[in-house]
């Protein structure tokens, strides 16, 4: 078998329109197609199985093997690239390589974070429990300590894989495996105790999350964050410094004045300024000493203007600066790192008889490897995107684009233009007519203006119904009328354009789903469902329709689509820090606060909650700051939401500080200053973005409408039958059938060849590819000569005969 | 005379090294060393006093008119070319040029800037005027129209010297005199009507300060904000679209919970989410109806993160990418400007003899004019400087170079290294210790230990001083110490570096300052002299020193004093905008704000001022919001500047609108969202401008330490001695004087020649020269383009002998 597998390559050349072969297509020579053995890793394993006799056919069993593991390890080379995985990490024995494909796959990766969150959503039912979701001591500790035992066998097995030396040097793995240690005894404590103690560690929970496979742009995001502190330290150290010295001028201005209880201590001095950097405290700190000298609002303008309005930006412009740099230089190693996978797979996949490129026989058993849902004629066209010189090898640089090109969705080029071109003729030209005028610029603005009306209208109906009956029984006549005309132009839009094409565009989701939406709420308000009546409530985002209309908005819109994924690492990441701190606000706080709390502090009225009768009528005085607490981890999140906002959150924190120490200050402030930090990079983030966005925009303002990356190949008959021959050839028959498909197709409408599209959205690396163009080639030239330096050093003292001097051997046995 | 003048021309020539010398210097041909005449607009009223004729010493003293007004002329090219004034406005005749000059002067712009100082501080005094400023209706009035008198002279002036076709079409000009109309009739209408009525048109009169010549800086941010505006409507516009979208969600969940104010009508969710928008009410608004249902937080928290945390970035974003674009443009049109003035003057300066260059007369007769104050050696370094090709000429390509030459300072290089270099041998040992001891690392060391020291002492003692008294009777000995041993360090820099050479570093002069404001505390405390014991406070400024240790610090210190003139520019934008809000705020709000006035609105706590007797003590309970009110002027300005920042500006709205009518919020929320513009481009600019100096500082990593721009040129005592004989035989005698002291100097140290440095700090310009260096070229490529159309449609029409006919012609004269 692998003997006629090896007579695949004459075929492929023959089918190859350019002459161009430089390797020798005779069989004699087969015998000699063996992998080229440097880089290898597994080699031994193989030399062991079936040791280099003169038997032909082991030897090319052997072989076939040796190409096997190659193909794996280049697979496992290419994953690495792509996911940025270091290469000391890569396995380095058959042993390792079983643990390796164990741990790199989708149930363990789903096993990894499923373990992890139950983890975290353990904190629900532990000690102060959300109410409905209390658990029983034994069961949450069963529960977590099944988990942690979950994670123990994930590590070990991590261990295995990249052996003890590496697993002890890899930072991230230690720090869990030390946390999880610590979690380990202290669950195992609970359970013995029978009671739950003052448990902060399990703050460190969420590194059990951040450690999984999907959450790695947390993981980029947390390290973007470790990285712009240093400027971000220097500048804050600034800006507290301005604090002191404002806060010891304050203390000898001001505390004179007994009518002043901000400035009365230098601690209060200090903590009111603190404060009043978030503006939080404003004119009330100023009030008591401007009403005594109305000079004195100097000082605090002064204060202001330097600390919030010059040093605060000075620090969004340090972090934004620090933030572009990042960004470039991690675009640059990554960019580096992909090329040195590349160079690696490309090694293990050219053979000793063709050193200077990858036929596709190799890349066919490299791709069941790498992307083993790819079918037989997206990895034929993958090749051939590749193989951009057009002879039957793909050569290194060609293979350079490899990543930009897997990622293709490849559809045959349809020649019918519309769905109904094949139905009868008269059906045709009613479906033509609805397809133009749903196309039509008239169509569209007569649409706008509907939209706008019901805007309109929803606005004016809104404002009369002042506190009336807000959902009559019987629906309004003014819905019905809007709904019909939208399910009059969803079903114009689905009948004119086919369902496919319409659902293809995201504005005409978003349509479809509010239409679906705005139905839904007809049918809650006609049967009276009222849980549902919110969904009536939606109707107004129809009107989002109408920032299609501006380019300006469009390109926003479409970048904040671009941006949505890495927006979601951000907020998870923030996430991830609000459960750090509700944990330890919960461990400390839960409990302190309540109605009528805080009776001996300043923010006394915030937490008043009193109810008392004034004639015959009962009248409530709620102030509800008591709901702002930490009394399980929901409203633990809730409490920090509101000090992320920022807006009176001093309320909070002294209502705390009053039943507490005033120690419990120092978590308030050390949550503003990382809710900053964080907050900083999100903008910084997202000035990044556009900024980097519209100056590609600008840039490439002459060319066209930006259709995502478009690559277009043709492949003959002839080749496809070649390939099939190839498949067949090669036991793998029922993968032919897509590609007998495709013949049969071509049959139909009498093709010689057919022509096929690669689509795939443009990404941001696709974009700095662009944007850093010229750079790129620098850095390529930087790293090629690195590269040359270590491939000298590394790889030809293992490996004595240099490649020039494998292809003047093949060419002599000629 | 004028023919002597004419006879230096060739001794210039021979003090020049090089031998290259393209024009003929033979006396017979001075007599048509004439201006070149394509472009001088003055030509008429030279040939109406001096027709044309053969009478040889007339045609000279003509040619010598001539040419003293093209100088003129030229002159006034750069002055337009610096100050970026349009070329349409440039004098057209004699008449045109006496206005012109009599409004570019210094005089007359104090005269401009005064008056219209005058018209805005006037409110000060008028109607609801500061107390102890109040006039009568009389004395105000009758300065006002004083002061417009004077802005119609001046008006007239600018219309003698633009003519009046060109007034009416120059905008700001035509705005202004509208505006003088209208306050002219409403001042008028006052002194007859004997009491102020509603002049909210005085909101207009900063206009008279905006238009004033030394507050270019400003309309330059106008014009940026302005530039900015049409991008930061659009995206406000989606803002303010889901804040309707998001009111009516409101209206429909929250309004059947009647314990809930904020969204029980359409407009009260409105204005609440708009205040919402600035976090103002936060958690406030949520509290009502989390207390009923906790998942109503979501609402909020989805509101917040699409309008907080997004479009509001968004907003930012979208004017920064703004800013940058229109600074690069600005910078460009900035650029092509001078080019185009400079290449106005050059084609003005170039005589018919010379047509290849201008010689050091015809600069030094343009110098006269452009840069009166500058001395003959100057002058003729300059030229020098200008003079790349060692020519007796400055081609045009050496004087587009004038911009970065002409702000030069020369200093001759000197000899001796320190300022005791002449002493005797003890004292120079003694001065050169000293020297060596202030430079020294360790001593530099020892200082910031002492500062440090003292900070920690400062902070130590204020904290002890918990609420006692203040201000001993007796000064503590620490501060002696301390300030002793400033005092030692700041005598042993003065006399180890010099006066001059200490007091030239930034950062000595600061300590200067402090170390004298700190002896002026010293001497307060000891005298007792209460109202400086504010002074006392300001030492912990010392501790400012320590951030000279760390780079990043000198870096942003060193950018924000690059910054400091545009921010104070954008500082009086702000104020301009304030002054305007204030007038109206003075003119609708004055005297509705009291204690206790809004006892019917939610905000009825914070006016409360109430004054009950517990036991035998007084309380006084006071709600001081009752402060924030529009008085008058200036307590406008500080509640301007509590709108600004922000925090509880809605319980100043609520206040107001509660003794007014409910439009008054109208107001409140245009100056949220004018000032929300001026910070957000505030903002930006602070990015726009650090990122770019650190990009800069990153781009030129390997160059040596910044200086500002540094250049040298020798003058050899032949040369000087040229140019003095130059200045004899021009009449100008009293200008050798310093040329004699330089070769005094000369003689004194036996040199040949002597070396000269001249210097000037970095300018964003500068840097900006350097950050597109290859963009510029392109830029004056395709100026220069269109240029030569330019001149070739407008010049060669007026002028048909080619400059190179010219060259031909003085060839064969010769």
């Amino acid at each position: 078998m692998a003997v006629s597998m090896d007579d695949d390559v004459p075929l492929i050349l023959t089918l190859d329109e350019s002459g161009s072969n430089t390797s020798a297509p005779d069989e004699e020579l087969d015998r000699e197609d063996l992998p080229n053995e440097n880089g290898g890793s597994y080699d031994i394993v193989n030399d062991v199985s079936s040791p280099a006799t003169g038997d032909y056919h082991s030897e090319q069993r052997s072989a076939r093997h040796n190409w096997e593991m190659n193909y794996q390890e280049a697979a496992i080379y290419l994953q690495e690239g792509e996911n940025n995985d270091k290469f000391f990490t890569h396995p380095k024995n058959a042993k390792a390589l079983a643990a390796y494909l164990f741990v790199h796959n989708h149930l363990f990766y789903l096993m990894e974070l499923t373990t992890a969150l139950l983890l975290l959503l353990l904190s629900l039912c532990e000690a102060p429990a959300v109410p409905i979701l209390r658990l029983g001591i034994y069961i949450h500790a069963t529960l977590e300590l099944f988990a942690l035992v979950v994670v123990v066998f994930e590590l070990s097995m991590k261990m295995r894989w990249m052996g003890f030396y590496t697993y002890i040097r890899h930072k991230r793995t230690m720090v869990k495996t030390c946390v999880l240690l610590v979690q380990f005894v202290e669950a195992i404590v609970v359970l013995v105790r029978q009671t739950s103690h003052v448990r902060i560690t399990r703050a460190l929970r969420c590194i059990f999350l951040v450690d999984c496979r999907y959450c790695g742009a947390v993981r980029r995001n947390l390290r973007q964050i470790f990285q712009s502190l240093p400027p971000f330290i220097d500048i804050l150290l600034l800006l507290l410094f301005f604090m002191v010295i404002f806060a010891i001028l304050g203390f000898y201005l001001f505390s004179s004045n007994y009518s002043d209880p901000y400035f009365s201590t230098l601690e209060n001095s200090l903590v009111n300024l603190f404060v009043l950097l978030t503006t939080s405290n404003f004119p009330d700190v100023m009030m008591p000493s401007y009403s005594r000298n109305p000079w004195s609002c100097v000082f605090f303008i002064v204060y202001l203007s330097i600390e919030l309005y010059f040093i605060m930006n000075l620090l969004l412009a340090v972090v934004f600066d620090t933030f572009s740099d990042i960004e470039k230089r991690k675009f640059k190693s990554l960019l580096l790192h992909k090329r040195t996978a590349i160079q690696h797979a490309y090694r293990l996949l050219v053979s000793k008889q063709r050193p200077s490129g990858i036929s596709f026989k190799q890349f066919e058993g490299l791709m069941r490897f790498y992307k083993p849902r790819m079918c037989a004629r997206e990895r034929y066209l993958t090749f051939k995107a590749l193989n951009q010189s057009n002879t039957t090898l793909v050569s290194l640089k060609d293979f350079y684009n490899l990543y930009e090109v897997v990622g293709l969705k490849w559809k045959a080029k349809r020649n019918r233009e519309h769905w109904f071109d094949d139905l009868p003729r008269t059906a045709f030209l009613i479906f033509k007519g609805i397809n133009i005028l749903v196309k039509s610029r008239a169509f569209q603005y007569a649409m706008y203006t509907v939209v706008a009306v019901n805007g309109i209208w929803i606005l004016i109906q809104t404002f009369m119904l002042q506190g009336g009956n807000f959902f009559p029984r019987d629906v309004p006549w003014s819905y019905i009328v809007f709904l019909t005309i939208y399910g009059v132009e969803l079903l114009l839009k689905t009948t004119g354009l086919g369902p496919i094409e319409y659902l293809s565009s995201g504005w005409n989701l978003f349509d479809f789903s509010v239409t679906l939406f705005a139905f839904l709420g007809l049918l809650a308000l006609a049967f009276n469902m009222e849980p549902f009546y919110f969904i009536v409530v939606l109707r107004p985002l129809q009107l989002l329709r109408l920032f299609k209309l501006k380019k300006r908005y469009r390109n926003v819109l479409d970048t904040m689509f671009e941006l949505f994924p890495r927006m979601a690492s951000l907020g998870l990441t923030l996430l991830i820090f609000y459960y750090s701190f509700a944990i330890v606000g919960v461990e400390f706080f839960s409990g302190v606060v309540y109605p009528n709390c805080c009776n001996t502090s300043t923010v006394a009225d915030a937490y008043r909650w009193v109810n008392h009768t004034v004639g015959n009528k009962t009248v409530v005085e709620e102030g509800y700051y008591y709901l702002n607490n930490f009394d399980n981890i929901l409203n633990s999140f809730v409490t920090l939401f509101e000090l992320t906002v920022v807006n009176d959150w001093y309320i909070i924190m002294e209502g705390v500080t009053s039943q507490t120490s005033h120690w419990s200050r120092l978590y308030f402030m050390i949550f503003y200053i990382v809710t900053m930090v964080v907050m900083t990079i999100i903008v910084a983030f997202i000035l990044e973005a556009f900024v980097f966005r519209m100056n590609y925009t600008r840039k490439n303002q002459g060319s066209e409408e930006d259709n995502g990356i478009v690559l277009e190949k043709e492949i003959s008959k002839e080749e496809m039958a070649g390939i099939i021959e190839l498949y067949r050839r090669n036991c793998a028959a029922f993968e032919t059938a897509p590609l007998q498909k495709v013949i049969g197709q071509m049959d139909k409408y009498e093709q010689t060849s057919m022509l096929f599209l690669g689509r795939r959205s443009r990404t941001k690396s696709d974009l700095s590819m662009k944007m850093y163009e010229e750079e790129i080639q620098e850095w390529y030239e930087e790293h090629s000569r690195k590269e040359d330096q270590w491939q000298d050093d590394v790889f030809l003292s293992g490996n004595p005969v240099p490649s020039s001097g494998l292809r003047q051997r093949s060419q002599t046995v000629i």
